[in-house]
């Protein structure tokens, strides 16, 4: 299977803002469950196959907006080459007892202790809790909590501006009929 | 009127991220006419009494878009000092013939030529024309074209999250019964 054809801009997006480390930080728009617009900042953590990758605790508000609507768009900016990349497309859950088992082991191992930390923090949201409840006795690096979900995000329209040249560059990539289309448009 | 409790949190930020253009940036979603979620970065142009103001070409999707339904939620990233705000609330939007046109006057007589001469491009997001439309012939700037657009959103909700400290920070302000309430809740 050869790649999205849009996979080699962001590629090299990545490759030159990879002094940055908030460049792998993007904006997940999803609905809320009242069905208006929902917005927080996420990090990327590579690609399984050809969707997006990136975790969420289980706990949070935007595991039960996705689990309500799975359709969700990224926005992620690039700061040192000045590009935008939209993402929309469709949302996986892999939570705890799923068939995908594999995928959540696989991100969870490949994350730092800090990073593992979290997920066995308080109920996030809820009234701030006493200091102490925030160090965790026990962690487990092999195996994640239930608290620990992956979202995969499958692409369906990629846009991708690049701000530098004048005027501005921006393409559109469609997944339609099985295969990928692309079509230069103005800025 | 005294300052909604968020507004010197933001200011600080917008202060101590100051070094860095794209501090003004954030990202905007809103639902697209599917009603599926859409995400972009927009540039923040100050406030107008106690919004946040915008500004968008009249002929992009979001116009539209807004004017379905004016719900929307910022995500804003400051990168120097490692915080996020999320400011969800309502939209007004400004085009020509609007009682607000004292606004949208002002707004584009803030703007640099470069920003102005994008008014005058072709339209956006149709297959991509010539070069030579895009190099405008005359610019009106004391007067906006009918394709500049005002975008002021009234918060409804902000949170903000400091990735600083361990734990980390969370505030959630809410508007509610005409006055802004402030929790301290679990990261």
């Amino acid at each position: 299977m050869t790649l999205a054809p849009w996979r080699s801009a962001l590629a090299r997006a990545l490759h030159r803002n990879r002094s940055r480390a908030y460049s792998r930080y993007l904006q997940l728009a999803t609905l809320n469950l009242e069905g208006k617009p929902s917005n927080r900042t996420v990090v990327f953590r590579g690609f399984v196959d050809e969707k997006l990758q990136m975790v969420s605790d289980g706990r949070s508000e935007k595991i039960q907006q996705i689990q309500a609507c799975p359709w969700a768009e990224i926005c992620w900016y690039f700061t040192v080459t000045r590009e935008q990349f939209r993402i929309a497309g469709e949302l996986t859950l892999i939570g705890p007892n799923n068939e995908l088992e594999t995928i959540r082991i696989n991100a969870w191992q490949a994350m730092s202790e800090n990073a593992h930390q979290q997920f066995y923090w308080p109920h996030p949201g809820h009234a701030r809790t006493d200091a102490k409840a925030f160090e965790p006795a026990v962690i487990a690096t092999n195996q994640p909590p239930d608290s620990f979900s992956v979202l995969l995000l499958k692409a369906h329209r990629v846009e991708h501006l690049e701000l530098r040249g004048n005027p501005q560059n921006r393409f559109v990539y469609e997944w339609t009929d099985g295969e990928w289309t692309v079509e230069e448009v103005n800025p």
